[in-house]
């Protein structure tokens, strides 16, 4: 059942990037049909890649996140609960998620890179095409940034252990919101990684992969995606739990 | 209960501005990854800033909104019913849930305020960075700015009176999608507040916070968005109480 | 029961109408915070108009909209059931609902005046003047504008009637994005009327209403969008009373 | 009940047609009140146009594409079940839905070409006036185009396979959503046919149609939407049936 729920992080977690990877290249990179800046069309983007990956990911609970991995574990809340049985929140456990989201999303970026391939063959600039794959701060600034980072995971993590609170029929849809709102209103400064394993993994594939005209990876920065939200969904733990 | 109560519309309402302001803030501050003229990403912003506060209030009904209480109160429905009970449309507690709506604004502010902290660092114009925090009219003029107020609260407090006539299962999501509505519809002249507490708590904290280069709280104003939704706020209970 | 019935499809239209006249404002009124080319927060704004009309109907059925009644009629299925009893189809309910129609249609039409007033104060083209209440053809061509309306008219009426078939919990989400879909694919040549009051009453309001600077009313094209809507709901009724 | 299910996926074929031609000839045809760039409009328009023509062939069980019926014959799943019985996937049932799929599609591309036919009168490139029609890469290669047009239709497809194993009550609304995802993040390179009737039969249409200022239909690039939906979907016939 643990194997289970690791290919089921891996699927959805690939799900998630393949998507929202998709739309950030629609967007930035050159002649695609979605050229051009549009922000909400990258919200509901990465919102409706949320839905389809927890669709994907129905045998592990559909976390495809450390920072959600970690808020439960932190509220000792089940990671999965199904007709197969309950997955406990332990050490070894999330490690088995952590380990599934992120070798996820390094495949996910690894599909996005090749359903664009022909327009990462075009001329851009080294940052836009690493943007496709991980995020960037608009200003850097590692501690503001990391504020940023940590409060929207916050309010996703939060959302998650509070949810079951209140009633409703919308399934995966509701959490496709949540990240639809929490890109309109706190992506701005960062990009909203909220997830390390969607920052990590595909930071990883960019450094890997045959890019043409590809530049740095941009490592000094890549600590922020993974520690603010972990910062934010430590906290959001605590208070969730203490809440419900 | 009450203190529950109190705290829920609190973090609640602190959850709405985080994400509300948030999303003005996105859109109109400089170098933002959201920068630009996009009514609709604004909308969308405030609607599902909304939709996560709602879940995170589920200790009071989430009205995060005085001229919600205002509505209930003067309709004679309960503020709250739920297993630990029922709190009854008093003018005591209808100062309660003031407060908590009052006091979560204020703090949401302010952590809007530290996720954009970077970008308010940049050369604005004073009453733009006013903007994050407050509404202000397109066309100044107290009359009819009261009267686009009034008439956009009355959709939203009507609405949350007869909403359950209609059953559906979206949960939070519907009342979400009536204030995208409402926003997009009659949003135009004032920018919407049609809730006292995210206009006048957001004031409160723009004149006390070190924001660079800011200038005038604009108090001039502030009565039109307290006054107008309470205004729309009465006729709705009244309206909307005859009409179940 | 047909009096409520009557002051429900009132107080519904009405609310459509002030919602939806009001997001067609917003955009193309001077100085307003969502001036600004955008067509899909048009559909979006229509929409979600529809749904608060709706949910503010529900004594009625909450047809809002002629054609809606005629196809119903034609089809033979029932204008309203609840609690309170059914309203059978027949020639005489259908007059109290097509005028409660019209009569909120041009409430809703005052009402967006006065949320816009110090708009319509504004210089601007009388032609954007009346595009507020009525609609207008892109291209002005009587026979092909009405096979444009009576195609989008089929399209939604033809979802009425069939939409029962289909179990889901949206309650009134669901026939909002069929009319966001239709104006966005059916909306370009004649601004989507697909529904007789939606036009006419709103057009009443016009020539009545003491707006600045206003021009013609338009009477020429007037009977396009009653007819065309009203020629697809006989064709949808026909259609899917056949089919179910 | 056989003949049930064609006219049905007819009607749903037709109806999906007719608005997501629609939305693309109201963004890109001239003198239209949704002309201009707007990626995420037409990524709305080809969902809701899924979410009407899901209702309207419910006798049938709303494949409309092909590649659906495909990727559940390859899984051995039943094509539709219903008060009037299943239909099991064979071959001989699998021509039947084809053949539905791909006249719906045409008569769906002729109705969208009656609705914008003042539009099609105005002088636009060839190239723009075919692309109402059928799909076309932004840069041609045909392995990759082919490569994206099989990721896109085998998250769809997939998504079919396993989307009963996570509970919802949104109906169609939930495939609707996925397919404006599919459209935002894997749309860019090749416009997302994803379904090979939906770009065939308004091909055939396109060729047959007497549209002024016509140009080629680009048969050479014909091919790749529809042997790229059907890899895709075989593939994911194979990976979701494993899974479930």
């Amino acid at each position: 059942m643990l194997l289970d729920a690791f290919w089921s992080e891996v699927i959805g977690t690939a799900t998630l990037i393949l998507l929202g990877a998709g739309v950030v290249a629609n967007v930035i990179l050159p002649k695609n049909k979605g050229f051009g800046p549009d922000w909400l069309l990258i919200n509901f983007g990465w919102g409706f890649a949320v839905f389809a990956g927890v669709y994907a990911a129905f045998k592990s609970g559909a976390h495809l996140n450390p920072a959600v991995t970690t808020g439960l574990w932190v509220a000792d809340l089940p990671f999965f609960s199904g007709d197969a049985g309950t997955i406990e929140p332990t050490f070894g456990h999330a490690l088995v998620y952590y380990a599934g989201e992120l070798l996820g999303a390094f495949i996910g970026a690894i599909l996005a890179f090749l359903a664009y391939k022909k327009h990462f063959d075009e001329d851009a600039d080294p940052g836009t095409k690493l943007a496709v794959f991980s995020t960037g701060p608009a200003i850097r600034s590692y501690g503001w940034n990391l504020v940023t980072e940590a409060l929207g995971t916050f309010v996703l993590v939060f959302w998650v252990i509070v949810a079951g609170k209140t009633p409703s029929e919308l399934g995966p849809l509701a959490v496709s919101l949540i990240v639809v709102g929490i890109g309109a209103s706190l992506g701005g400064p960062t990009g909203y990684a909220i997830n390390p394993a969607r920052d990590l993994g595909p930071r990883i594939a960019h450094f890997v992969l045959p890019i043409p005209g590809k530049g740095s990876s941009d490592w000094g920065y890549s600590w922020v995606p993974v520690v603010g939200p972990l910062v934010g969904s430590v906290l959001a733990g605590l208070l969730g739990s203490a809440l419900i």
